[in-house]
């Protein structure tokens, strides 16, 4: 007896709507049976062919909506696993890779066909509507604490400001964890003039979208939550009139100087 | 008498070719009377509307490139600038925002629409292919020491490493410069274990690509050149047998512990 083989795929949405998201990842949306995710990020996805089934979750139960997608892949099921933006960056991606690597991984998963599908991701999509400002080299990092220490995100923060990178932050801020952007910044303070441009993207590729860009010293943590992605500059970078923008351009310049501004 | 209002578009073709490129990419590449770009990139753009013109320029003249492209939106035209993958990361955005940030910007170009369109990066597409290496904070570097001097680069190799960041290298080695892979290799082996797992990927979304995971100590500097994009994983990052792959996949887990395993 044969099953027909079954297919994972986690799939990046892009930030937003279809404008963003590549042919790839439209393709396997299409072809799913299957699609499994959180739910706000379902409701990116258009409706497709009769009868796709859809699966939906909460935000923190990766591990088991991981579990449960490569269960139905087992069956012969084809499964869309969505994650907006990339899902290679803090989603879905390693959290099926971890289910991969259980010791006590189930036998019926070894015929699944696994697809990993890059997305546009946030930070990427924010920093286009501002001008360049991940121009030079920059360090990604999630300030959620919910699965790494808080010591361990401010020594992250301190290492990538003290060596000049330009820092993209994702998951800056919950209700529930309301003081930790606070921190941050007065870690990223000690190593930034006040003056230092910063990209406040909210609901980036959404109808809501709001990109501001402030300094450093003025940026107030109450407007920032889960929904945010913050991009704040490095000792080089600057702000510019774009011609017919509403806001200022940020652009991180190519060139480094033999000796930094703060240097 | 009045012009039409010419735009520029700066447009991040993603890695490869067009299951990989965002709609809003491919209208913009459609709606240009002129693309402007490196000639390898231009030929990563399938045949356009007949009348369409193409500006080819060499790798190194990005300036000029810019400041050509914005004097032809100036006329009016629609222009297209475009870079392979995401054209803010180490690419075309920074460069014209760079002329337009130039104090004897000419006021011809006051008028012009300024459009930047993001891609999927070459990292993310080359993390997609070898699992989720990226899954946790990262920081992304360039190693060429065209525009910066290469201390500015070892010390952020080293504060990268040191703090236990995944490390993304964008033109990790090229003719012209030889030895800095291997001395680069030399910094962040100070703080990684010589079975740390690199992904060594190159021509990522072309017919000829290639993807390798080879662990740290067995890199050889010499396979790699400035179409390699690599990624070397953090103290956490593991490999796993995905089923069906022909490699090993690669992943940082989404968790960090409260001691590092070489803490």
């Amino acid at each position: 007896m044969t099953f027909p083989r079954g297919r994972l795929a986690i799939v990046g949405l892009g930030p937003g709507g279809a404008p963003w998201r590549t042919p790839a990842a439209d393709a396997l949306l299409t072809e799913a049976t299957d699609l499994v995710g959180y739910t706000t990020y379902l409701d990116m996805v258009e409706a497709r062919p009769a009868g796709q089934v859809r699966h939906r979750s909460d935000n923190r139960a990766e591990g088991q909506r991981a579990a449960h997608a490569l269960d139905l892949a087992a069956e012969g099921r084809s499964v869309a696993v969505v994650s907006s933006g990339d899902p290679g960056v803090f989603a879905m991606a390693a959290a099926v890779m971890e289910q991969l690597d259980r010791p006590d991984r189930p036998a019926s998963w070894e015929d699944v066909e696994v697809i990993v599908s890059p997305g546009v991701s946030a930070a990427h999509a924010a920093a286009a509507r501002a001008g360049a400002p991940l121009g030079h080299d920059f360090a990604t990092i999630s300030l959620s604490d919910n699965l790494k220490p808080w010591s361990v995100i401010e020594s992250r923060l301190a290492a990538a400001a003290g060596a000049d990178f330009v820092l993209a932050l994702y998951n800056p801020a919950s209700r529930h964890r309301p003081f930790q952007l606070g921190r941050a910044l007065t870690v990223i303070g000690a190593h930034r003039r006040p003056d230092t441009p910063v990209v406040v993207a909210r609901d980036i590729g959404r109808p809501a979208e709001r990109v501001d860009v402030v300094p450093l010293a003025d940026l107030d943590p109450a407007v920032v939550d889960m929904r945010t992605v913050l991009i704040v500059g490095s000792s080089q970078t600057r702000m510019v009139d774009v011609p017919g923008w509403d806001r200022r351009g940020v652009y991180t310049p190519r060139r480094y100087p033999e000796v930094s501004a703060d240097g």
